[in-house]
């Protein structure tokens, strides 16, 4: 069944963080392209380092140098970084996002996408040492030709020891018929399995369609394979979104 | 924006009470028809007596003789009038709801919208002395013209001493901007203004599309007249489900 629903295309990720950070929200919805609709709870992007996923928390470890924090949110890793001395700047598509997270005392944020910062080059944000993506957002990758094309293109901007820092999880590793039906259709469709394409709706809002990428250790040794990036290291843990997930390092090769 | 997603017509409604019920699931979504879409909390559905609203609270004051508990769900005012010691007949057009209500405990349920009920007299549920529409479900008088219809109708199946009993809210009471543009625009297309285009959606399900009526006292009382009811009494209070809410008692004229 198609739907006639009218929503207003806006910035319904920004806006329900914002809604959030003024105590008047506690959940937006991700809804996916075949009809899956899912209410989400806000609270893990304002979580401070204590109420972290497991694999999250091990996180700084690797961090070295400036950091690129990409899809920044509300700023949470940004803010943790923050603190323990680093320079930092986060990035997000959603003006609203940088907007709550600048609010919260995030120095350096600028509203782009990195789809936006590895082609254009622009704005002009410098070298970093460690690029994060944390919170899923490996899945900002969105597929496995375009995220080996973002891969290649983050060589640019990054320093010759630089790494990669950022949280997935495995598809398969779930029991939700929804979840698993969803799969094999990207599978049947040519699809990485774990390629969602999803949108978030808030209030009347409506975000963009986005291509997001959860993937396993094995395809994304895959993915990374010649685009000058190895996979260094993999940690698992509880996800903060519930769940399993892992974080994956990677280093130049 | 008009949108392209495919969803599964089915019982969204039914589905997110057994999914509260067997407790993997604590919010589903009401997607309004101008792409408002609001992750609503599923606790209240399943509430005892002392986490009533408080308008609710005051409904068994006024019950008498076999009572007809209109758009039953979960079961919650069936299974507390069951306890007083009232002979109950849940009714609700969700299949899986009346499921739920009966693995509850609810001795008499039966799959019918109130629509089917009264337009059609099948099944014969017999006579009733009371006819609750609580949690809002003066809602499921639909529109004026609809309601008024629905009101005649329901004579047919009550005693001369009958009361209709159920909860509602004046549509003017809320700061939403949201909820404020969606009443002017009702007001301008000539429906009334809390005359709620909605459907429920849950994992991939989605419901019908329905319209579902709030409305204040004053418009209660222009639909009622010359049906064979009259508004006997209102009680206000807080509801359940966040904000202001009001108990009105209809009585035969």
């Amino acid at each position: 069944m198609h739907d006639n629903v009218c929503t207003n295309s806006g910035d319904a990720f920004g806006t329900a963080l914002m809604d959030c950070f003024h105590g008047t929200e506690t959940h937006y919805i991700v809804e996916r392209e075949d009809g899956f609709a899912d209410p989400s709870t806000l609270s893990p992007y304002f979580a401070d380092y204590p109420e972290w996923g497991q694999a999250e928390k091990r996180m700084h470890e690797f961090v070295r140098g400036r950091v690129l924090d990409v899809g920044c949110g509300a700023g949470r890793h940004t803010l943790y970084l923050q603190r323990l001395g680093f320079e930092v700047v986060g990035i997000d598509k959603s003006p609203l996002a940088i907007e709550v997270a600048k609010q919260r005392g995030v120095k350096n944020a600028c509203v782009v996408s990195l789809d936006e910062l590895v082609v254009d080059g622009a704005p002009d944000l410098g070298t970093f040492g460690s690029v994060i993506m944390m919170g899923n957002n490996i899945g900002l990758l969105h597929s496995f030709t375009e995220g080996r094309n973002t891969l290649k293109r983050l060589a640019n901007v990054t320093s010759s020891d630089a790494r990669i820092i950022g949280t997935t999880r495995t598809p398969g590793e779930t029991n939700n018929p929804d979840h698993l039906a969803y799969q094999k259709w990207n599978r049947e469709r040519g699809r990485m399995p774990g390629q969602i394409r999803f949108r978030i709706r808030h209030r009347r809002l409506a975000g963009d369609w986005m291509d997001y990428l959860i993937l396993s250790r094995e395809e994304l040794e895959q993915l990374v394979e010649g685009t000058g990036w190895r996979l260094e290291a993999t940690i698992d843990g509880d996800s903060e979104f519930g769940g399993r997930s892992y974080l994956a390092v990677l280093c130049k090769e």
